[in-house]
């Protein structure tokens, strides 16, 4: 039998990422220093990640023919990620956000097209053979729907013995209301500082123990606060902690969550711990925000940073 | 023989026009209300407009293999544009603009990256076969290597009877000193309102007197003020007008001088008169004015227009 899978459920774009000396003013023309595409979307990143550390993954999320989808699929094929679970939609644009990334006064401003492009339904889901995956993970979105998808999982899931069993993951990043479901659907579930602060917690800590009744029972609940690193919290009350690993030069922090939740994916889906996982998450994730990008995340580093 | 074509030498590029209800603060996160991605520079927007009068006309411009090239190809493809004349560079990377259109209070504001792209030289240019042409266009950029491929120009028709000689017209828009010495090399010489803002003139007569005396013995120089119209002025001394011709709302001007101009080469290539040119150079760009990009000029129309 082949290899399982990590398969990650959400959005994939297109990032034009601007840099530019000052940020322009209204009616102006001028010139950027550099500008760079990338492969963007918390999903499609996380999948990124999870490759380059080398493991099996698959991307499952919508996508509309055209020059953007053109470069993403190129981009998925370089990164060896699975794209067969990808929608294509006959109405609607891939999404494209324009970035203006200015070093010198640290900000990053981000302007989204993303309107018209049909989400991925429980419909299309059904129609995934769960059979590759032993790992499923969601990025929140069109949260209703990604309940009835993960009910699919559950009930797939009680025909097996525990161990062929498929994890299931969500992500809930944004400080939106309808996400929130979520936090009762994931065997692993990260929630952002951004969800945690709009909450009133103030740490990791107090997000973890305030949230915690809201997951499901022997749930894992994750949960990074940049530079203090990140906690979690399982069904036997004890918090775990790892302290951040900031690289020498902070270079680009673009994607640095969706690298701390591949990497703590990829621990946890090898069957290390939940401390493992966490410092892992932690390493990989500081290293990425010394490079630009993904491809400084490399197997070999992943070994190295396995030993020490 | 086939038809002699018209060729247009300069910029190429993919301009991402994103739609916003307010210009997007720094540091944030915003949606834009739409996004369109359109092939843009002066050069290549004149080249839609002269075949979607029913010219036949080639471009000549830079561009490096990749999804934005991918892109401009298609689009060039669709116009019936001739790309035979594409120098496909080597290194750097096709110049995309970031723009950003907030309807509410008239703002354009654009971001561009075009640093590393190598332009055309003249030797580019000496590989060209010149019979196919009966008119080249140079929207001045490099200006120096441009005035070689105009002596190139020259020197061939100088083995040619005049009826069967290239005409040469050149576009002076941006207020670059190194651009002025095209004033001397074109028989035709297009200059933009805001060069001649630059040197001080308030109107489209002052312009014409005040830089006539750079342009070659014979050579016509023509000059769109916006809302204003049209002057030109030729070797008898004579200023000739047009009055605009705005639509009945504003929809997008951006490239309406690239417009401008496609339509007062169609006429004069088509042995039209200088009064004939500007008057139908003015109503192309003000109907284009009345509607988003270029499709909605069509031969139809033109016939229609030439008639009335």
């Amino acid at each position: 039998m082949e290899q399982q899978k990590i398969l990650c459920v959400g959005l994939v774009c297109l990032d034009i990422i601007n840099v530019v000396d000052k940020y322009p003013e209204e009616d102006t023309d001028s010139r950027c220093l550099s500008q760079r595409w990338q492969r963007g979307g918390n999903a499609s990143n996380s999948c990124t990640v999870l490759s380059l550390l080398g493991a099996s993954c698959a991307f499952m999320g919508s996508l509309s023919a055209g020059p953007v989808a053109d470069f993403i699929m190129a981009d998925f094929l370089r990164h060896a990620v699975d794209v067969s679970a990808v929608i294509w939609q006959v109405k609607g644009q891939t999404p494209c956000a324009c970035c203006v990334v200015c070093p010198s006064s640290g900000s990053r401003t981000v302007v989204l097209y993303d309107m018209n492009l049909p989400d991925v339904t429980a419909e299309d889901f059904s129609k995934v053979n769960f059979r590759q995956y032993k790992w499923i993970h969601w990025e929140g979105r069109n949260a209703e729907e990604q309940v009835k998808m993960i009910q699919q999982v559950v009930m797939y899931n009680s025909t097996l013995p525990r161990q062929q069993r498929i994890t299931i993951s969500v992500e809930i990043e944004k400080t939106r209301e309808m996400l929130y479901q979520l936090f009762a659907h994931g065997d692993v579930v990260f929630v952002s500082k951004d969800v945690a602060r709009h909450f009133g917690y103030e740490s990791a800590e107090a997000a973890l123990r305030g949230f915690y009744s809201r997951v499901k029972a022997g749930a894992v609940l994750v949960c990074a606060w940049a530079e203090k690193g990140a906690d979690a919290l399982g069904p036997d009350g004890v918090i775990i902690h790892s302290d951040a690993f900031p690289p020498e030069a902070l270079v680009d922090t673009l994607g640095a969550g969706d690298t701390f939740n591949a990497a703590v994916i990829y621990t946890l889906s090898n069957g290390g711990s939940l401390q493992d996982a966490l410092t892992f998450g932690c390493r990989v994730a500081g290293r990425k925000c010394g490079f630009h990008g993904y491809d400084g995340i490399s197997r070999d580093f992943t070994e190295d940073w396995t030993k020490s």
